[in-house]
């Protein structure tokens, strides 16, 4: 067992303050890390706030999470003290169902153990995120992070990053494909920096022309202001995929209309009701396809680090003390962060 | 020219009434057909009633025809007089669109001329159903029919059968699959052959128990009813494919929850709102797909009606006078008919 700080909320109605707690030994197959990045994603906020139910206090967020390997468990092969390490989304899994053994841990069958607000398998203990100073994890639910990599700024790739990366690959997107990214936020910049990587034509579909400019930036070919019907009806059929990271309910038929027969949109955003409705004939006339992508498995995660690391990819973001976490978590509200806030957390130590 | 005659809706408020007009010249690529037998299809309702807006009138429903050749045009190959002849839901399309090449004229980019409450491509003339005596169609359009065949049964095939054989066969439904149809009607009864026949393991998804031994007479090898929480609870996250025929918005996240991980519910019923409204969670977790499928393309009929002549497969109909259609209306749309109502065209003589 060992102590460890890190900010929690102790109701859905509290600001995060700090907090101590303990953290398992390191087993034969663990890996400790010293936390030096946490990225701050929505679901921290949706978590924290109960949005979804079930969650668990206190809770300490945070799953994009950069740090260095301080101690390994005798079986660990794949890291060293003094290694960069990742871990996102998820630290365990049944390990022994179908998508675990097809690597998609994430649609573990009997669910996966979630990096926070979450139960350890065997102990049922809750499990803490990464707005702390350390954490173990089993080796399997840990990456390799380039040296070459920004660190602070590939801590968004935990998730942001895996989350966009993985459906753009299950999907084949590449060359010669038209793909559009619908909503321009933490998620929607990984999308456009992924998809331009992987060679497609990328078209940045926003609500708010203001974005145009950065979505060239950040890679974009084209932007489609997808309030404007004229544009919409010109862009009506065409596209090969469409990644849609919009985090709320919304219509999706205007967005099913730009899909060429038989292509995909892929949810990655909102969990919650697709209002107002889809309609049948959305799907039915063309043959086309709605569907939607968790995250992504580990190996897959490994992957998406080495693609980066290989293409010098990584989020754009805005550096914070764990200090003001509370205020970022305000701005974030308001999607006002280009494009994910990152807690640096060599300033745990000054906070009290 | 030639005088036909059939029954037509003359408003949206009207019964069906005799009704003559007029038919085009045989042109060399065309085929003028004697119509046997015309299947109701519940969308001949839906269209009479103008529920989908744009309703052409007068309105001589009818798109299961079955019929007997009596004219051929001079380029005319695949069909001689006294040829056995059906016609579906289209007489016609663009030929060059990118579907209409790969044989998937129902996804015709320009539109497909529908074959009554659409307009003739040259002419603007609009086109006439199969409550009629006799038709024209261009010899793309029309599909052979076996003798073997029993006619009167066979004229469903060319929508309920098609609109449900096309999804099992593109998505490569077959041995060692678990196949839910939802909903026991015109088009599930066919899903339930088809299935069957393609040798799958067919469960029959219905909200009345009532239906379960029929099903199991249709072919089913289980009855799973869908407001019994239990039975869903034991179903979950097994079936390798829906095909939901469900005519009315109705909730869909239920039968998500059946489908296995990235397995496909295809849609071939309901072209409105999905409402209640799809969860983006519902194919998130399991990266699951909502599809949809009209008809099917005039190779993929023939190859259906090529098919139920070799396994013996046709619709369990119940046959009705020309004069009573509109007590035939009126029972469909109570759902008071095991499956499908078809007209004997022999008593329009008898019509007034």
């Amino acid at each position: 067992m060992s102590l460890a700080r890190g900010y929690a909320a102790h109701s859905h109605t509290d600001p995060l303050v700090p907090f101590e707690f303990e953290r398992r030994a390191v087993g034969p197959d663990d890996v400790r890390i010293e936390i030096l990045y946490s990225g701050i994603c929505h679901s921290d906020l949706h978590q924290a706030r109960d949005d979804w139910g079930g969650s668990i206090y206190p809770m300490v967020p945070g799953h994009e999470i950069i740090g260095r390997v301080t101690e390994v468990g005798s079986n660990v092969t794949r890291f060293k003290v003094g290694d960069h390490a990742g871990v996102g989304c998820m630290v365990d899994s049944c390990r022994h169902c179908d998508a675990c053994e097809h690597d998609l841990e994430q649609y573990c069958a009997e669910g996966a153990t979630w990096t926070y607000n979450g139960r350890e398998r065997e102990s049922g203990a809750p499990t803490y995120g990464g707005y702390s100073d350390h954490v173990v994890v089993e080796q399997r639910f840990v990456v390799k992070v380039s040296d070459t990599l920004d660190l602070k700024a590939a801590a968004p790739l935990l998730c942001a990053g895996i989350t966009t990366w993985s459906p753009l690959r299950h999907w084949k997107v590449g060359p010669g494909q038209k793909v559009g990214v619908i909503g321009l936020g933490g998620l929607g910049h990984m999308g456009v920096k992924f998809a331009k990587a992987l060679g497609a034509h990328v078209v940045m579909i926003t609500t708010t022309p203001e974005k145009g400019a950065d979505a060239k930036r950040l890679g974009a070919d084209e932007v489609l202001v997808s309030r404007d019907a004229a544009q919409m009806k010109a862009h009506a059929g065409s596209f090969d995929f469409l990644l849609n990271t919009i985090p709320v309910g919304h219509d999706t038929n205007p967005y099913m209309g730009l899909l060429k027969r038989e292509a995909t949109m892929c949810l990655v955003g909102v969990l919650t009701e697709l209002d107002p409705p889809l309609t049948g004939g959305s799907v039915i006339f063309g043959r086309k396809h709605l569907t939607g992508s968790a995250i992504g498995g580990m190996a897959e995660t490994q992957e998406m680090m080495d693609f980066c690391a290989e293409h010098g990819i990584v989020s754009d973001v805005e550096m914070i003390d764990i200090k003001n976490v509370n205020e970022a978590w305000e701005r974030m509200a308001k999607n006002d962060v280009r494009y994910r806030f990152v807690i640096d957390m060599a300033t745990m130590k000054d906070a009290a």
